[in-house]
């Protein structure tokens, strides 16, 4: 919220985050289902009474939102998407309180995995993945909507088809070209969707945890290639462009995608005493960093959408 | 960089994080001077044919970013602030290179402090020490500047002097109104200095390193009030606009600020049994929580500024 | 090392940790491996002159214990499992310094797993997993062996089957007894190899490899039960002597085995204010958390074994 | 607790982690002290039917342990040490329940340091400091006790005073001798106090917490060295040593001190391409870095005594 205050601009948000719940479906048949969300609010409202008058009387307490995620998912009587979690409860804040003009509810999902046991799925056993889908909403009293959804940590590698040739060499250029490198990242994905009101939004169940896989699914297959060839990356960047563009054009629903994609470096060993090389560097042995990394990072959009 | 490519809104930038270096002083006199950055850099440049053909001309290579940090660093023959180094590297690679048209240089300080022997500073001893102090400069081809200064991890913690009462009570509030409770957070602030341009910076040595601590007290002894009888405080809300407020008011040079303040909850805590009362709560007993935590956040500007 | 010294008893060790080196093995018919370790080396050497009388005369530098890292694996021309790797290494540094009595060698493995594209595993493209194999081999000048393989990060739920009753009450009590709960968990497991010399350790290349998969599976299948009705937990130190009993019944190599298995409590949530009941728990909404955790450990041998 | 069941050795032990509490005392004249702990029990009791039978009745839930933090911390009338909470809580456990026959407490204090405002300390106002001070009672039914304090965390760095030379060459050695480095640490250190029974302990309110000062001034002081000239260190391992010797040497009633002193480099800084030198080191660019670094650790101990 902007506001002009004693004589400044003044913009303000106040919320609850890391408010962390499970929720569990039992189905007839025996069946369960788990989700484990860590949810964070932020609330525009009309409360600037609160910061410059000592008057709380428009704000809603960061406790009553954390109440408000537990009865929501206590109202939630089947399994849903992350998605449909943030919108509904974004939803909630824009309505029921007059003050508020705006919420923002940002979700992460552990990444809890149904178990196989003897080569069947477990009625009610789950074990942590790796990388976790995000979603967040942006609801306006108007019923405006901004959802978008996203993958943390995606950590990527491929041992080959990767190079970098040609760029700018200087008088700080140490870097040597090369056609045959390794390549890792770690991919932080979000993709926004064009449903631009929460009346808007798909009502089939699940859309949008199917649609995360699939989406998923895209940005592997293009950053790895065909499973017995590969395909060669002549750049973080022209790799991290092929998977936005495969995205968008796969996905008509999905109006801008946003990649960063870290180049966590594998360097050569090269080690030498004044007298005797103990290694030298044959695409075999590599010192794995994170710090430094390259930072690449891009947005692509359909002309009629904007992250 | 926004551009137009194949039908699309294409936004990038690259850079290299996490550039780590630490650079020292020894003076005639003995006394040794250090400071340790954690430097990330990221360039906007035309350099969209590396993104959709594979022609990385115009690309500035990350490790050449590198490497540029620590020329840059041997440069400096005299000790200087995180400030004017960020402002340094920004210039550097706006000017040495044509396809770049902003650089975006953020620095984290670690806080190495002197440490005392026998009641007298050392020569070159140091220890480490809690709060961090940030800068970030964002220098345009034509010299245009955005300078920011922070610090991050500022913990501050009062045992009284704090209450929260009169904010809307409905069906999902369960928080009793106080007037009396702890109050922990831990703040990040971000002010913005009103040089517009890399020419107009203060050429006083250290003038950011001192202004820096200026602003660190104005923030601590707002946030206490006087050391006998403190100041009361209905909100974190009402809290952090004084802090912002007194900072605005003290430095003419700062433009903007921006609080982040999580409210790190203490809660009393009660304990019964069907049977019995085990800890009745009378202002002496807590359990310190990260998760969740509320979020209070804003930015106090003058009229004539935005961050 | 233990050493009398000035009239002190004195113990000590010295060696070199994260040192992370990536290992790659490209086959003739085009298919990649990769192993990522992160190693830590100890060494118990005679070097007391180093810490008594500035005589470093006997001290291996840690800066040559992380080249010989690289110049050992460069060494290793096929796939390895990280056993076999860190029984290697030690080996190397009790046989090579006369000063060198035992070496530790610790080695955490990055779950680099092969993709699948298209329903075929990849020739050369990896993405990370979750849980983490580890090793520690701890060999003496004498060819004295101690073998510890592990896992870390294994995180298990179960939404049923599970309860806790017929504990102690007493005046601090609280938690009420229940035969329906939620149970996670994320388990650390050591097993320690019942071959007591270099000499002794199988030689079919990727044994220890075969065998931390299937240990892996034991202790899964055994938490979880079979898939359709699963297994009923009275305590999480019952369902902990369970696994580590299948793992020593299956495997006779192994001669002993430690769970750490810390209860992550998922609380019921029951939410009221005074006027209403905002959640009533219904095995269906909780709040998970990681702090405070209960934490259960145990160690199963063999009689002619100990940890 | 060791015992033989089923024909295996079993150890195990339980109990409850990152139990957090706060206590504050508000002394008449206005003046505020606080304590924030972060408390981890675990007990060793004859409970192994838990394991083995199904049969809970000799279990201390760790739900009753953390209601018996808060119990205890609402019990203390005064400001205390971490170590006499430490042992208080050990007690109480060995002593109350039949089948608890040792207790190991082990508390981690956050470093809450008043803070001052116009040049005068707070009555309730307090900021984060950096290192931590630990303590660990281990307490026998029989009242026998090992008490062990110690340091967490405490970052410490001289630009000069430091070399390394004479160290083994060979065929894996890179590192050049020197006679002048930076050197860098995060020292944890743990002492152990002569008193080895819960009676014996000093009865002087603080004595520990004054002593954790006195040991922490020892151990600074001695790295270090005077203001003027500092003192020269030959390697991290002599340093470790006069550390160690001289808490050792000041303090009667430590028994022994476990130094862990990691090597956390600052490489010199070099860069050249195959046309120019970058940077030229000259004692004044260096490279900090985290991984791989050194590790050094060793125990100093009276005869009568051993950790």
């Amino acid at each position: 919220m902007a506001n002009q205050v004693e004589g400044f601009d003044f913009e303000q948000r106040h919320g609850k985050e890391r408010v962390r719940v499970a929720r569990v479906w039992k189905n007839k048949d025996g069946r369960h289902f788990i989700v484990e969300w860590s949810v964070s609010i932020s609330l525009l409202s009309d409360c600037v009474a609160s910061y410059v008058r000592d008057d709380n009387s428009d704000i809603v307490a960061t406790d009553t939102m954390k109440n408000t995620v537990y009865a929501k998912a206590k109202e939630c009587s089947e399994l849903l998407s992350v998605e449909d979690f943030s919108v509904e409860l974004a939803k909630h804040f824009t309505s029921f309180y007059k003050q508020v003009t705006t919420a923002i509810v940002k979700i992460v999902e552990k990444p809890w995995e149904r178990v196989s046991v003897d080569g069947q799925p477990h009625e009610h056993g789950f074990k942590l993945g790796s990388e976790k889908h995000t979603a967040e909403a942006i609801v306006k009293k108007s019923g405006a909507l901004q959802l978008t959804s996203g993958i943390e940590g995606l950590s990527l590698l491929k041992t080959t088809q990767s190079g970098f040739e040609g760029f700018i060499r200087d008088k700080y250029t140490v870097l040597p070209e090369t056609r045959e490198r390794m390549v890792a990242t770690e991919v932080t994905a979000l993709w926004r969707y064009s449903y631009e009101s929460v009346h808007s939004i798909p009502q089939k169940p699940l859309y949008f945890s199917e649609k995360y896989l699939n989406v998923k699914k895209v940005l592997v297959d293009t950053f790895f290639g065909p499973p017995k060839v590969g395909v060669y990356s002549p750049s973080v960047q022209s790799t991290l462009y092929q998977m936005a563009k495969a995205t968008l054009g796969r996905f008509p629903d999905i109006s801008s995608i946003q990649l960063k994609m870290p180049n966590l470096h594998f360097l050569p060993v090269n080690l030498s005493s004044k007298d005797n090389q103990i290694v030298k560097f044959a695409d075999d042995v590599y010192l794995p960093t994170d710090e430094p990394h390259g930072s690449i990072q891009a947005t692509l959009s359909r002309f009629w959408s904007k992250m």
